[in-house]
């Protein structure tokens, strides 16, 4: 278990590992993307179809490689809520240890690809549900 | 052509793209990796197979989508050499444009994959090499 | 439920969809990978890490494309057995429709990479497994 | 140099391989694409925007591992033509040698997604490319 509060579980495939018998770095932020649409689908209710986010950073520390895992546990959470962009952090865990933390800043763009500030019904969802807020309890 | 002074190009390749028609924000960590593995080879004359270090910090900034290109060019410098790490900046671009930046932070392990010093070798032919350093005229 | 005896199920991931929305055909393989993966380690009780064979011939048919799965479900079973080599058919379900067939050859090797008898004990264990043969009593 | 008329040189990715140190059989379907794409923008003047075709079967043999390559040669050549589809025959060649040998299927459609005549200026360009055909000289 994460110490975020919504988790999702991604089997890790043979072909996420490189020639050093390492899944590869690339593939974490795979890894990340899954938990996030997970996010995004389950927690906002929204789908990758309605697309109204972009990832605009990405960020992610290697703390020991993955190498036997049939599966990885992802932890989620917003940490942070801008006016036009949201930040999720990321822990990925297998074999009881998180091995690599992740951060993502997703900003919110109209139809032209501009910056738009995040609809109120989704600031809404989000804000309780920050990471160390005094409502979840963390 | 990036403002930094090691250059290798990649092609796109089709499965690049995601259903967005965007190149795939994971494809850019590996379009880092493979500037990342021709730096070394041309730069340092390691190779991959000399692994004596791992990529312990990711960060990558996406500034424009990569839609319609059938190559990127990657510009790579280090930026920092610590006692056991160094930094490793990047910048990708694509129709005459810088659309993201990134950096790495490697740092030097031995066989047990603990960290240890960067060999002087390694850092006597980094350091000139240094961006913005005034040995490289930047 | 496809009409092979050992079923895999593999979440689709958002990166396994190209720029049409359909999940590339390359991703196909990779299916194909991790049944056979968990049909070798479930089956026969080896692992990639024993690895024995190579896979020598694969062969898809795409008849429909993968459009909004969130997973796939894939059986596989051996078909023929030779002296050296067997064949794997596999299925690839979704939405309760078979949308693609495929075919894997396995040659066993030895450590020099030359073709060798299966051993006795897989061909033992495969053998009752074929499709349509009469122990199965499909 | 392959025996087919049409070559495309495709660079190796670091992440083309897989723990045992080989190019993983599913990146040999992504070859393919590369190649046929580049064969369909040049030789047929269309783009896969265009999408008027899908691929309907792919078919590989793998006679050797590519294990060091920096990058692999793909020859194409069309092969067969019927009324609503056409094959394409592959070769992919490193160091010298053809290490493996590739079929795919491609089937004209419809915007509904129904197989439909290919159209008579592609069959027209087709037809002499064909491998074998005396106008060719092979």
């Amino acid at each position: 278990m994460t110490a975020l509060s919504f988790e999702t579980v991604v089997p890790v495939r043979y072909q996420d590992f490189d020639a050093l018998g390492h899944v590869n770095n690339a593939v974490y932020a795979t890894y990340l993307e899954e938990a996030r649409t997970a996010f995004v689908a389950d927690e906002l209710g929204l789908s990758t179809q309605d697309i109204s986010m972009v990832v605009a950073h990405l960020e992610l520390d290697f703390d020991a490689p993955i190498v036997d895992a049939s599966e990885v546990t992802i932890g989620v959470a917003p940490t942070k809520i801008g006016e036009k962009s949201f930040t999720l952090t990321y822990e990925i865990e297998t074999g009881g240890r998180v091995v690599s933390r992740g951060e993502t800043v997703q900003v919110w763009i109209t139809e032209d690809g501009n910056a738009t500030p995040i609809p109120d019904e989704v600031r809404g969802t989000l804000t309780p549900l920050i990471h160390g807020s005094p409502t979840t309890g963390d």
